[in-house]
């Protein structure tokens, strides 16, 4: 038996064997579409990445006067971070340690908006009249993804398989990212930080803000995946990215189901039936060309994971 | 100072003093259009109904060999209900004071499932493996509408602008539903009990129920709505019912916009701006001809209510 | 050898043999829903009805400064007719014998439009530049069902299974149309004339016109149908009115390739494989409620019709 | 005034004197995605361009026995072609002056098909039952697209803005097909040629055939379009590339009401409403990630062209 404190020691000093991998984003490195580029650094399975995004305007819009026509490109990437040992077939999982908004400043659809790091809350103000509101911060990447299949190159403004323009609240602090693996070392790239969003985002823009992120990337060899997974310590979740959104539930719940069959070993028929009495579905956005639609089950509904 | 039994008393003076309907729903007097008909039972307005509902199936798959060849038809309604002063332009306030399983025996898609009072939980039991959960239950009506517009008579079996089949589970206990008036008493209908089920009802049926059910009826003059809303202290919510599901989520979010502005007074520009940012999407089901969604806000997030 | 005039006056006389029945309809005895109502007058199977329709604002609008206002109700329906020994399960089939404009004048989405007999054409005018154009008629029934399945009534606006506000321009002479029959006597229901009409209808009227008509109605024991059919000497046609117009199309080829299995002795594999080269479809309208397609097949291209 | 004989001969000096470059596509040229890439050939504006394309499956699949795990990759294209002086925001037209079956054989969905030049005809197998029937040619391109924007790399599958995977039977002999120039020297591809198909293709796939092709290539200067466009001698036509339907159609009618106000000086409100009586919808497929569809009207509907 361990006492507890050595447990924590020894995972701390799991935690400092781990590599650190540093890297600064800049407006003059940030990227435009998912595709296989030059990676910007390299990791090693396992390694945690340090670094930073820009928001969705490349940090331009930061006081009255600033216009749109400042902006260089919509949804400005960090990366590709490539990471050793990834290939096609492999899915790459990113566990999101920490994510802090990196400034003081939102920009909302029509308005900045102000940060308050110490109440951790944006504030909401109406143009026309007097109101205004504090609304919980709860940061995540709008977009997080990997270089596309079969050689394509794709906007950082549409969301796929790939993952990509998601505005998923579901990519923060706690939960993991499974992405399938196209290219050799798969490619990550991520950025368009909020730092709040309503359902649907249906204004078109959420707080959008720049981030700092910690992120431990790590390649599971031979588990192949179709589409973006999110899992935590209570719930396994799926992406499913599509237009209309009838064909995006679709996908979403067609991949939990075959989650569900091939990790916890129900048939797809029972999966369905429980689905049907105790699944989620998280409508994320219907205003980018894809929209994005998150289907979960808790895990306590789940028989245990097969070995 | 009150003493808090005096005020339980007081309470449930208030409740005695209010006019108490009952009604006995049977499959003898069950309808399965949502129409003009001959009331059941006429009620005043802030009467209390005390009535019970038959199961999507009239209670009649009660035992192994039990064959959907007995159903007589789906959903079968208990109803119409007449509200005195009802009339064409208000909106008729349904408050849900109460709401059981009425019986041990839910019915699943594709079997029956036993629902324990006691732990208050339905049991899931797996067909191809030896698998079982609890699923803590949530009642709630499956339907619940009144007489169309411009003598129509529709199916109980299609949701919408009059409510319907709208499978909310917001339609349960410390909830009130709104409904538009399209004709002189309003004509309520209700049925198709839930015992729970998951977002989207995708296997196309939940576990199925008789209930038993206590509301408060209650005319609203000269309020006229355009749609089904719900309401309960922390949230305003409103219903879009149709078909695909981006247009049942801009019905329901047009509908919430234009309840925020008319209430809350805040302009529709600043009202899709704060929803952009606190909005919540539930996706109720997308098996019915017509899918249904509801939006909301929480109420912590809006200006006081105007007088 | 029967000599080609002797042949003639055989027809004629057969003819001559049907009797015909005459029906005047007025914005008096007009209806607005689809449904189970007395019938205006009853025929024997084979029949001809020489009967009228209103435009689809009643024929209120005649000259400037007539205004929607006047409307009575969209769409106002001739009927019903019973035909003698329809039950639920037959198809009542309507062929299209005669169809002429009655009047002179048509009514557009913006503005009246004249019509000319002696050049068969209407004109169209701009409204923001000197420009006229001639648009030679096709007279066609925007409107035409029969009384809704299972105690439903149903608006003249929203076209579904038992026909309705199809806005068809196959509805016209020299064409066959099919409906199932839901109740006794199919209650046959026709209006909305149009003069002319564009692919989708897409500034949501056509040129709108009251109607005379002749039809012959026979009944067809035994033969049933899920959705209304079209047919002529050349091709055989099958609707789909649904929403959105991807599942309208699936329903009007799910058809296709049923006829032409159950008729024409093709598999369901064959028909697809056969309509993926051969198949046309016409987008009737996309402004409706439902959207409305026909798809169809020449019967050039089909096996000898099964005995 | 110029003799009749005379004229011809100065036509034909006319197209002696374009230069025309000839260029031969094989399995070892061909790409897979529109995107920016080393031209395979470059042409001046108005040279016509002699070439050939292989089929969906790159002509690997030739006789019984020959399976899908042959084909390299779906729509293999010929190209890119760079037409001097093409810059973005300029359009690139191109006039389809020639179009022939490049062999015997076509492949359909399920089965082999045989091209026979004599009758210009195929002929369609039925599988299940003794029948077969003859399909008069009707050859066009599959894929025609151009190089799209913002760095960009699409597959050969999914159409959109740039043209792509459009399945229009509107891309053959006589058409000429408009496209947005969006990189300098437009790159277009062209490949997966159709000997017939119907109206969306709904099994999949059309009679799949190679083909031999002479077009001309010209860069109109200074004319942007946002989608791609067809023009003949009698109408003008727009494409939509979306998904679901009612988005494609909404891309059409939109794009083809600029076109009539641009070029022909109605206002849009009479542009729709004059489409609401005449304009033509042609569905092309319903199968591929996009739906494609063209909206037309006949030339002779219209006001003179603006000079």
């Amino acid at each position: 038996m361990i006492p507890r404190l050595l447990a924590l020691a020894l995972l701390a000093g799991s935690a400092l064997a781990q590599n650190v991998v540093h890297y600064t984003t800049t407006i003059d490195n940030v990227k435009y579409v998912f595709a296989t580029a030059e990676p910007v650094t390299r990791l090693k399975s396992g390694d945690i990445l340090d670094t930073n995004t820009l928001d969705c305007f490349g940090n331009v819009l930061r006081k009255p006067g600033d216009t749109l026509s400042m902006v260089k490109g919509d949804n400005p990437l960090a990366g590709p971070f490539y990471v050793d040992g990834a290939e096609p077939g492999d899915t790459l999982a990113v566990k999101i340690l920490d994510l802090q908004v990196d400034g003081n400043t939102g920009v909302g659809a029509f308005s900045p908006g102000f940060i308050d790091h110490a109440s951790n809350a944006a504030t909401f103000k109406a143009l026309d009249s007097d109101f205004s509101v504090k609304i919980p911060l709860h940061p995540f990447f709008g977009c997080m993804g990997v270089a596309p299949a079969e050689g394509e190159a794709r906007s950082s403004v549409v969301p796929a398989e790939f993952g990509g323009n998601m505005d998923s609240p579901e990519a923060s602090v706690g939960n993991t990212v499974y992405f399938p693996v196209n290219v050799k070392g798969g490619l990550l790239y991520i950025g368009d930080g909020h730092a709040a969003m309503g359902d649907g985002e249906i204004a078109g823009s959420a707080i959008e803000v720049p981030l700092k992120a910690r992120l431990r990337l790590t390649v599971i060899k031979g588990r192949t995946i179709s589409w973006p997974q999110f899992e935590n310590d209570d719930a396994i979740m799926t992406v499913g990215a599509y237009r209309p959104l009838d064909d995006a539930l679709r996908i979403a719940f067609t991949e939990l189901v075959h989650w569900i069959r091939k990790d916890y070993g129900l048939s797809e028929f029972d999966a369905y039936e429980l689905l049907s009495q105790v699944g989620r579905i998280h409508l994320n956005e219907m205003v980018d060309p894809n929209y994005v639609v998150v289907a979960s089950i808790e895990k306590k509904y789940l028989p245990p994971k097969k070995p």
